[in-house]
């Protein structure tokens, strides 16, 4: 097996894959969970953003581009009804640098997006992602709990 | 936003959804990682299994089901070339109890798959999901890494 997940207490459960890292999976007390980690939905989220975002690192780095922070903020949008499908999701990719060429760096995601990346090219045969991305902003992006 | 990743090193993340629990997004030093996380590609298939396992223990809660002990493995099939697509994933649910109605067990797993989970019913639009579930097992379940 690649993961396995072993019930806990309440609705946490302790996953662990083949790199041998726990991690917690849980929901809120008003969710009957112990509040002790993120939900699996938050978990598919960043697995969405860390896999494009491992994609992304790597190739500005044999382009030889140079930045000193990288962020991806990711959204989506649910159905209302059970089981609230996610039927998109949106990508924001911040960078940060005196030196960062714009070109490369949209070439590096549209390379994540459209060949490299496994998770979100996975879920695209069934959902829309989009993304859009930002040099130098000045906006902090946070999350909306 | 509903989840943020920020590079912190190498091809490491520090990520972090609505119930702000941090989660370290990572991969092995062969691929260049620090080593210290769960990489994109697990936390996918254990957003997938901790879905559907809240949802099971949920409604085996609601049926008055006892158990002791309960855990999800999953596995998957990926494309060999890039971006290395999955095109099935297999759950194994397995419980233990002296008293466990196998049908309602069956019943809850049903309801996860076909009716509340969001990952899993979101993934179903784009590839395979299919299960088993095995009651009293003998066997462990292990991760092949």
């Amino acid at each position: 097996l690649d993961a396995i997940i072993k019930w806990n207490e309440g609705l946490q459960f302790k996953g662990s894959g083949w790199s041998n890292h726990g991690v917690t999976i849980d929901t809120d007390p008003s969710h009957d969970g112990l509040g002790q980690g993120p939900s699996p939905v938050e978990l598919l989220l960043m697995s969405v953003a860390g896999c494009t975002g491992m994609d992304v690192v790597s190739i500005l780095n044999k382009m030889k581009v140079k930045y000193d922070r990288f962020e991806i903020g990711i959204t989506g949008e649910r159905a209302e009804e059970h089981p609230r499908l996610y039927h998109n999701m949106t990508l924001v990719y911040q960078i940060w640098g005196a030196d960062i060429d714009e070109k490369k760096f949209n070439k590096a995601i549209d390379l994540s997006m459209n060949r490299y990346c496994t998770v979100s090219n996975t879920l695209k045969q069934g959902i829309d992602i989009n993304y859009r991305y930002e040099v130098n902003p000045e906006n902090e992006m946070e999350v909306e709990s």
